[in-house]
């Protein structure tokens, strides 16, 4: 029951043999494929499975479990592979089970704003399949993440400040438990009273708890206009002011992301852009003509009390997409701040009012450890990354940084936040949720665990371990 | 560990007196107390508990909790008492807690539109209390429930089809666990990763799990404007039409509350009015002064063209008032259908697409049955309500009035729906929740039940059994 040592070669012998049997090629131990299926963009070392099964319908990920289940090997669901915290690795061996094969989109309810989904389609895919019904799935993580993948980590991103994150778009699901039986979270009514949420249950769960097969999504209406522009900003703290004051009066902002003045200084290296080197907001409003134009003339009032401005913003796609190219061009440009060396994502979330100080605070951090990274922001939901440019290779570097990520989690809970606002624990922060929620809290999710898996088989050493 | 037979005069003896040694007289055994702490607006037979301890604080909470565990007595959780499933009978006797008294507003944080309070705080008085912010608490089940009941039942109510329901609107919990411990399921951030969601597991479980002690919950700015109206249609399927309509177009519908023509009638007869004797629409938008008269001309036009109408509508209090009356007067209407006989209320939910059927189908049922019970419905979400005016003491009219609600429970499975949109399970549905979800869903629900409440001592006899 407590953290078991690795299955015995002999068990993970039986289990290739039992797979194979079944599954054929698609059940592959090579090297390349076993690493690939471990390795994500993370500081943490990869720890590949030993195997990855490729299936393509529920009946075989319950194939799957149910020849683990009964060799006590570990099972690893694996999407599309953009997770940040080490979820996808193997610590104890076993099998990772690659559900990008199950792509269906099984049914889309137009008058219901639902649809329904295998785990292996990507978001962006499913936003595709949607435009000719008008519709669309509002998650954005930024990477085009599995949708089973974004059940798992409780995923949000940019849209989230107006249309929630995954806790308040999946409906239904339906998962693999640990012991091989097929569970239904929910029926497809738009809410329910009916028993304990499974449904939030396994959202956020990481795959620690089952494999989902199948899910209901809420979908939305495409906005009939959309209205976005950047707005520099003499400070964070005016900047964060600038989205409190948005929000508290109501204007239903779509988007509403922070750059902060180092990240504008690398866009403009990498982009050639020539944006004043001072934090900004880009904006985006969801709505008719008519709403939009007046929403972001509101916004630029708001800034302009505030001290942002000029405000400048555009309807027409293509003024959008170039008044956005700071945001879309964030990743490429921080990569470029020192090339060969690979950036890291980490994110915390606080309550807004203590954004600008949390943000304000890390920034000097970064600065007195002579690291490169940048900070870009969902502030609408109080949640910011920071992309760490450290060569994992050096020692000196690695320690230097482990303190940096230590500190920005105390600089989080001080501040009555959380260490993850949408990475998700994994392996890389489970050692702050004790600190976050206190001994009786991880009791509680210890319970939960050992009483839906008894033998730890379901993405095991993620989030928390059997034993305190 | 099974279903336990009702604790022994000696052991109820020995947790009263422990109780009235450190409650003094706020632990009361009188029957009236007894009675009145287990009877609610059902047909179910009252069961009350063996005692009623009026507790203030959380500490006290956790020593009743304490004495109840150490005795393996039950502990049930009671906060106004407007449940409407059985949720406050004691099957097996135990001790009722009433959280009335714990009405502190611990904090509001108007940059963060969030707020910290205790359970025994009702949604009036929270309301009361924000107006001098300008912020209001969006939750409104009809009745003045207390916030830690709408946690534990997961209510909704008229606003949920904008501002969603409980679980969308609880950002952190602290609860006594069966075993005393304190629990903080999350900090205060607005979203997080950072493992299982212990706050929804939480929402809906029906002080089965542990009892909530304090509630942190989002807020809203009050609205600078809102417009209200209401539309007669010449069908249900025309009604539901147009809410499906204004939905999909993206009209931010704050409620938009169906009718039906037998609760038209009623409300004329109570309130003296001359409304057609045909569904109607009852809607309200929130916005400002421009938007939410655009919204409303919208809905006019989506209602004409499925062919309702006239649609009547304004801004000001004392007309919005006046066109809403007859759902503020439904209730009693209802109740003066037949006097002396007490109506109770039952509700089911499907995808919206399905919902003029179901409800026609029901109308036709309720006829056959010749039953009295108008039909109110939160249309936006597939949820409706029917008010069965029924003489609990007759058993030839209970026996038809059960065949009734299980087969509108039937109907709503059919449809791919729930037993359930917000009233919750309580006794009253339990024999539904297999049919609903399944035997894996509900073994694992009983697995974490037995996992956190292993002596079956919070709220047993309710949402599930412990054995199959």
């Amino acid at each position: 029951m407590a953290e078991a040592p690795k299955p015995s070669p002999a068990t993970i012998a039986a289990v290739t043999l039992a797979l194979q049997q079944r599954f054929g090629n698609r059940c592959v131990t090579s090297e390349a494929v076993r690493q690939q299926h471990a390795h994500t963009t993370t500081w943490l070392a990869t720890e590949p499975p030993d195997m990855v099964v490729f299936v393509e319908t529920a009946e075989e990920v319950q194939q799957v479990v149910q020849v683990c289940a009964e060799h006590r090997v570990p099972v690893i669901p694996f999407g599309a592979g953009s997770s940040l915290e080490g979820h996808l690795n193997a610590p104890r061996g076993g099998v990772s089970v690659d559900l990008s094969g199950m792509k269906r989109i099984l049914a889309v309810h137009p008058e219901d704003l639902d649809c329904v989904v295998e785990p292996g389609v990507t978001r962006k895919e499913l936003n595709d399949y949607l435009k000719s019904y008008g519709l669309f799935f509002p998650i954005d993580p930024g990477a085009d993440a599995s949708l089973g993948g974004m059940v798992a980590t409780r995923a949000s991103g940019t849209n989230a400040v107006r249309y929630g994150t995954m806790k308040d778009n999946v409906i239904a699901l339906e998962a693999v438990m640990p012991n091989g039986e097929v569970v239904t979270t929910a029926r497809r009514a738009k809410k329910t009273s009916a028993g304990y949420d499974l449904t939030r249950l396994f959202v956020g769960s990481e795959g620690t708890l089952g494999v989902v097969t199948k899910i209901t999504l809420k979908l939305h209406g495409l906005p009939e206009a959309i209205s976005a522009g950047v707005c520099p900003f003499p400070s964070v703290k005016a900047a964060a002011d600038a989205t409190i004051m948005t929000i508290q009066t109501g204007l239903p902002v779509a988007r509403i992301e922070l750059l902060d003045a180092v990240q504008v200084k690398a866009v403009n290296a990498y982009s050639k852009l020539s944006m004043p080197e001072t934090p900004v907001l880009l904006v985006e409003f969801h709505g008719t003509e008519q709403g939009v134009a007046e929403q972001a003339e509101r916004f630029g009032e708001i800034a302009a009390d505030l001290g942002g401005g000029p405000f400048e913003w555009a309807t027409k796609p293509e003024d959008r997409t170039r008044l956005w190219q700071a945001r879309h061009d964030a990743y490429w440009s921080v990569m470029a701040l020192r090339p060969g060396v690979k950036p890291f994502a980490t994110d915390i979330c606080v309550p807004i009012s203590h954004l600008a100080d949390c943000i304000e605070e890390t920034q000097a951090d970064i600065a007195a450890c002579g690291l490169i990274a940048p900070i870009v922001g969902h502030v609408g939901d109080g949640n910011f990354h920071t992309s760490v440019l450290v060569d994992t290779s050096s020692e000196a570097e690695m320690t230097v940084v482990k303190g940096f990520l230590t500190r920005l989690v105390e600089r989080a809970h001080r501040m009555e936040g959380t260490c993850t606002g949408e990475h998700g624990v994994g392996q890389g922060k489970m050692k702050y949720l004790e600190p976050e929620l206190g001994a009786p809290a991880l009791d509680a999710m210890r319970l939960i665990k050992r009483a839906l898996d008894p033998d730890n088989i379901m993405n095991p050493g993620k989030i928390v371990t059997l034993q305190p």
